[in-house]
């Protein structure tokens, strides 16, 4: 692991400036040293101030996002697809100047309860547009990985096997998969055997519990998942997230079905988090170090 | 376990009289016991044919469905409870008529993607619409299960204390939960725990895998789920349950955000399903005998 | 839980008065409010100096054991059998004396791998006694419980059930249950079921990985434990206990068949246990709260 | 998997010519292709006999064994290790002249509790005793095969990492290692990961269950096993162990503890052990191919 990260919707909704700030500060008092920020929108933050704090703080900001209807790179029609390249594009542009690494999330369709089967011409755009998206990103020194996540948050990209399949088509070098526990308990056979499948096109992961709640209120066998990422050498960036009717952003927590309280106090499930996914890796390093030795 | 059932949409898409009946004769000929029929409208079916030869095959119909957003019992638009009490109640009459056994599945609300919270009064609306179900049932001789679903397709029960507190208050003793493992796995903390919590108010069990593909393609410990079953004794119907994008169904594929495959062959999945739970099954029992023999 | 334990043999092969002393030392230093002692000869050790060492540090002591074959009590031979009960007799007047609280380990048999199956006679002669121990024990204030372990360091006691059968036969109310995860990982069909069939006879719990190392190093499934001791409100001591070459005692570790270095360094594999331990707990209790929280 | 087998002793105690025959034939009837016996000797059994019988009944025989401590092969006394050495050669010979294809078990040291730690002598005397079997078998068209065994059975090779290093020194092609899944469990830090780690360096493996009882009668996850022989490809056989004192062999009984009944009736025993291993293995390929198909 390069850096452990956060998702800022554990401290804010994301709908104000002082919110951003807080949350970078909070990560940091917590001693995550990479933030996630979702729909940052450039003309309504101060990404100077924010790209300064995070300098300051040694926190890196991860941008995540998924795309609207309105500007659906899965879509048939051409300027619905040109509507989502340009938000891509200026996506790019705005991690880029916040100094950020990654762009992430459902980039390559809208995130959404589709209620009808992806096409295969929806599909051809949507890798287009991706690859497109990935030359931009490679030349503005930014990260693309394509979030992998559950039928019901979109229609297109549901397995690991699905978004390798996707980033071979797009002929990139540059795009990688964004994996994460909670998607992969729902679609996945196999979740380590996944992580295994993908290897290092992996460019960044999340850990969630099953229920979005607390690591440790759910069924995911985190064991298997950190043995996973060990046996492929997995170096890149790991993040938190967790959602909770606390914390309410309007389009965030809609589209990702969050009806309760899975916790109220923020600051423990933050400190709780960093010491599971701590433990839990040392765990898996010295178990694979006691089976190799003789 | 009283009876074994698969439902339905293993077999058709269930858009005709010939596909229903198809379904009874091939659930009987792979061995189980009980059909599962969703969204079973009087207008369209000839429901005396299928009650004589669901009697002539020995398989049990058990119908479940789940309410429109036109007929949303937690609505709070008193023209919305009321359209859909008068569904339920037709409904339970429509199971008396096939000479089914139980009503279950979303009666609580719309089965959707909700893009609200739920309110206070609509569950109160719901409470009391259930209620009333509930002595209809009753006085029909109908089961009326409430189905514990995942976020993505209900906002009001998620989980099974939920369902606990919302029967609780309808001060009905007829109406039971229906619980199912592939809503249990996105939801409970701890779906074995769920189900020892729930005892006796469970009134019918689902057996899905994580991926609702075939049993053993996903994460599901079923052994813990059949050790529960046993600690609490369960006596009832437990139905398989599976969808691919081989059958569709126009309202529930989508509903259920049914985009691919995972399986094409519907019979191999039947018997390997009834095979898999009768194994784990025993096995349950066998484990459980062994650990109390001194 | 009551207070969280660590066994002496983490810090020491317990030979020497100084070790002993040591030991106690260390385990308060790493936050441990119990140790547990074996083999402990009167003759051989200061105990009174113990007893003020271990009340100055608020550190108790707990005693386990096992007999050696010449004084096993569940020997067809009356002269074995009574020369156990005087050895048995001696400890609890041995634990008293030194301020501790509990006398546990394979008290009811020798610790040895066996060459014989258990007789009906033999066993016989262990219940009656235990019956007898137990009775000065309860008079001497000393906890008594019998550790159930696995089929390689006893013929007698394997599994939880066969403990039960046992001390329900002794008549004794004193006598009660000592599980430990190591030896039920072994023997039990079903570990967690296992807890909550022995329910409040449990009186002492061993918390050891499946390969006598680290926490984490090995199969056990430490959540389910858990979540089945709250499931009986397990509210008695807890003990970390671990083996490796590089402590050694001459009896135990030749008994117990360690022949190779699972950990080096004592002092981080304390801490990491006592971390493991209490980090699991607090998980469960909250996944247990999260699970009935409508 | 190439042949799945069973081991005789789930039969037979093994001292009778007509008990060996009966437990080959009641093998074939079961639908076993390879049947395992243990300790046989050459001066008590019509090996011509048991020959034409595996060959007519198209059921292969594997013949294990643990050295007695006059033939340890891992002694410090160089008449001790040439005994074993001769022991060892004439068992090659039996299983050739048998028409068998493997020769397992514990060859490197005596199958019994040590009292003693294992010394660097001792092992370097066996690593050369392997190496010089392992050319008479090669020579002989048998496998040799070393059964890593828990600490109790022998003081040797108790994990997979051991039984690498071990073969590795006898700089033989032909010597590979016999895996066991009861073994594991008490010794692998991981035993998926022991399975990747030793890749097609394992010859034979046996699934056995953590209690030695029926298959699913503990705590062994069986789903990890399979999937991890798959990730390796493994395609020789797989034989399925269990012991009860319903049937009992004096030696081997003893040597490995089996002091209870964990099964009476050993028919259902085999028949549900083959539909056990072979449902899950078709699970895990099922499992493994859905999980990588886009």
């Amino acid at each position: 692991m390069r850096k452990l990260g956060i998702h800022s919707f554990v401290w804010t909704g994301g709908q104000t400036q002082e919110g951003l700030e807080e949350a970078l500060e909070k990560s940091a008092a917590a001693g995550y040293r990479l933030i996630e920020f979702a729909y940052l929108r450039p003309e309504k933050f101060d990404l100077d101030r924010l790209a300064r704090k995070s300098q300051a703080l040694d926190v890196e900001i991860a941008v995540t996002m998924g795309l609207p209807l309105t500007a659906d790179v899965s879509s048939e029609d051409p300027a619905v697809v040109k509507a989502g390249e340009e938000m891509l594009a200026n996506a790019v542009k705005a991690v880029r100047d916040i100094g950020g690494g990654k762009l992430g999330g459902i980039l390559y369709s809208a995130h959404t309860k589709y209620s009808t089967l992806p096409t295969e011409r929806g599909r051809k755009n949507s890798i287009a547009a991706i690859a497109r998206t990935g030359d931009i990103a490679k030349a503005a020194g930014v990260d693309l990985v394509l979030e992998i996540v559950n039928r019901f948050e979109s229609n297109l990209l549901n397995t690991t096997a699905q978004g390798l399949d996707f980033i071979r088509e797009t002929g990139s070098d540059h795009v990688r998969l964004h994996l994460d526990t909670f998607h992969m308990n729902i679609e996945e056979a196999n979740p380590a055997a996944a992580i295994r499948l993908a290897g290092d096109k992996i460019g960044y992961f999340h850990i969630g519990e099953s229920n979005r709640g607390y690591l440790g209120d759910g069924v995911i066998d985190f064991d298997l998942t950190f043995d996973a990422l060990l046996d492929i050498g997995y170096s890149r960036d790991i993040t938190f997230e967790s959602f909770s009717t606390a914390i309410v952003d309007e389009a965030l927590s809609l589209a990702c079905g969050i009806w309760r309280d899975t916790w109220t106090d923020n600051q423990p499930l933050a400190l709780h988090a960093k010491a599971f996914i701590e433990m839990r890796m040392q765990e898996a390093a010295r178990r694979r170090a006691t089976n190799a030795r003789p």
